[in-house]
């Protein structure tokens, strides 16, 4: 966990301003909830591995004898928890208020979630999320409009170069099963499959045999990974799609997924008035981790790092889990912490910023009175009684962010105020 | 604790931003703190009775033994606690970071804060406080800053006849010395006298001779209480703080006082070009409850409600338990609940908001094509499939903020779009 000095907390603050504003250009609303939830809630198997990560919060009023009943079951302390994610807080407040929210309802949600991580270089243990999600949209539209909000959001952070990776869950599926996978030991297979760009297809056929999966289902996928293969760039779309998978794909999966390129790539061409290549790149062996997708999955990349900036996908089966009916929903996660930390120099579109160093005895009355005359000027002012190192003062003030300074003796008045650039 | 509902959200968002832009003109820098700190911190007895209202993180890895061997005190499964203020963890932000910040640091933190409290109306276990502070600065300079700030924020958020009540916790023991009150005994008399508001001057005498007060104390604070006043408004300044206390009052104190009055008058007059009243009421019986109070003290009023928007005050002493060393601080924190309940209506400044009503046939890229030239020409854009009820998701949409509508059919084009008010 982490504090943030002034230069960070604004930075971060620029970056999250720059994602909410095109998050809600886009037609997403901001929600937040508590960040504390019910611990069952956390706790219904819908987390992941994140559940074992959980920080719990102790119960009110627990007397010895409570602590001794809870000796054996130390889930017996506590009845809520930190969140660890957003999207079980989203499927909680969906299920709470779904009768004030539109039919179709695009949340945004950026905010703090905890993990009790083994402390490890670029992991918090606190650490911001930012989601959207659209709740209610079992079309390919929900899918287009997150995919070219997340680009245009990336694209106003000057992340240029930024592509997104996209699947779909139900493509792995029937490709598991094609190849011989049976269906209880398909999860397992896909969490080997997951790992691919860390250990490669070599990697994936040792392990999937070390973890006893059917030889004649591993011999199928190694002959599908090394199957001769034009290399050369193919921009997304059908052709793109069915040369990348077995012969004979459900059709009405590929088409979804064309369907979204498409849509992608009409909004790209209409604002931005070019016909450059869409950002989408169709990878069969995309996994994402977590056991809750049912549908499209994506993940974002960048080319100056090798981790993913993002990712999201298709959960039908979630919020229906809390309202017992069916809700189609869809989601795309920005790594909030990964992005700050790439993004370059955010503007800081904020008024002139100035620092009055003062003499000792000006008259409070007279320095303020200054002060209160650029403040209403529409500066950023703050006040330096002046030391004997006056360079290393404005060298600070400069680290700060401020731009220029007055130097304010016992006679100076606004119109003999002389504001000066710091160099 | 609550959940935020979009238009609930997008107001709290923009009466924050308000807040936060003012203090960064004033000089003040935002920084962020973990919401959990270190048990032992925030059970130093600094947090006066919220250190009882904390709530604690259970330890991570607890066994059966372990939870066996905390009953009988149960302190010991926690090793971390939700912060209940934002003063502790400020006081050790500073400690840990001094030599990275400004000389005199003045600090914006605006951040949820976690209180167990018995639920009641108007009572949240989560809520926002947003607070400034000065470290650094012992001079009446920091206490004029504070309030000029906050006038001003108060101000632009459109609460007209705000009053700062001002008192020095000085004032105060030096009163209760002269009336004979034993240095022991005033903390005690304190907690009484913070309730004149409620229980009046019979109460307080009432409750301090049920307390066991010495009579004659208590007598010549009665006779203070009932002496012979001009009630009519004086205007704040030396006049009327010694008029509304006993005979020769500490010089120093008194001209500390008057020193704030002067200068925050002087911003005042600068800023508004005019030379309206100074909202500044002197109040020598003004308490506020933390402990940890050692000179100024403030509060925020409202003519529109009786309980207070905010307070806060000198508290030299806190920074340096951290530190080891002295070092004077002085804070003002608002009550961002009971504010942003207040305040009527915050402008949103934010682009046309257009909903584009489309048919079901319309091709998702033509669709999304549209949408991505209306957000590229600087519009927020939600896209809803025409229902039976137009009139109905129309009413809906404007209530979400939504000030324009399209309508799209299969063959619209961009400059076929007619862009109509809603409503």
């Amino acid at each position: 966990m982490r504090d943030f000095l002034p230069a960070d907390k604004a930075r971060r603050e620029r970056v999250l301003a720059v994602i909410r504003e095109r998050y809600r250009a886009h037609g997403f609303d901001e929600i937040e909830t508590p960040v504390m939830e019910e611990y069952s809630r956390l706790h219904a198997g819908i987390g992941g591995d994140n559940e074992k990560l959980a920080y719990n919060v102790l119960k009110l009023g627990l007397d010895a004898d409570a602590v001794r009943a809870a000796a054996d079951d130390p889930s017996e302390l506590t009845d809520l928890g930190l969140r660890y994610d957003l999207t079980v807080p989203l499927a909680r407040f969906y299920a709470s208020h779904r009768g004030e929210l539109p039919t179709v309802f695009r949340s945004i949600q950026s905010a703090p979630v905890w993990r009790a991580e083994r402390p490890q270089k670029g992991r918090y243990r606190q650490f911001v999320q930012c989601d959207i999600d659209i709740i209610g949209d079992a079309s390919s539209r929900a899918e287009a409009e997150l995919v070219v909000a997340t680009l245009d959001t990336v694209d106003a952070l000057g992340l240029d170069g930024a592509t997104v990776r996209i699947n779909d869950r139900r493509v792995l599926d029937w490709m598991l099963d094609r190849f011989g996978f049976a269906p209880d030991a398909r999860p397992g297979v896909l969490i080997t499959i997951d790992k691919l760009d860390k250990i490669g297809p070599q990697g994936v056929v040792a392990e999937l045999l070390e973890r006893a999966a059917t030889h004649a289902a591993v011999d199928a996928l190694e002959a599908f990974f090394i199957r001769p293969m034009t290399l050369e760039y193919n921009p997304y779309g059908e052709r793109q799609i069915r040369k990348l998978l077995p012969a004979d794909p459900p059709d009405e999966i590929v088409a979804h997924l064309v369907e979204i390129g498409e849509a992608v790539a009409a909004a790209r061409r209409s604002a931005q008035d070019a016909a450059g290549e869409v950002p989408l790149v169709f990878d069969p062996f995309l996994v994402r981790g977590m056991g809750y997708y049912t549908g499209t999955i994506f993940e974002l990349a960048h080319p100056s790092v090798e981790y993913s900036l993002g990712g999201g996908g298709r959960y039908d089966g979630m919020i229906g889990r809390f309202l017992g009916q069916e809700v189609p929903a869809v989601g795309f996660s920005i790594g909030f912490e990964r992005i700050v930390d790439l993004v370059e120099a955010v503007e800081d579109a904020a008024a002139p910023a100035v620092v009055l160093v003062h003499d000792r005895d000006v008259p409070l009355g007279e320095l303020l009175s200054l002060k209160a005359a650029l403040v209403a000027e529409g500066s950023r002012v703050r006040l330096e009684q002046r030391t004997k190192n006056l360079k290393a003062l404005l060298e600070r003030a400069a680290a700060d962010g401020y731009t220029a300074f007055a130097t304010v003796g016992s006679a100076t008045s606004r119109d003999g105020l002389e504001v000066k650039p710091l160099a």
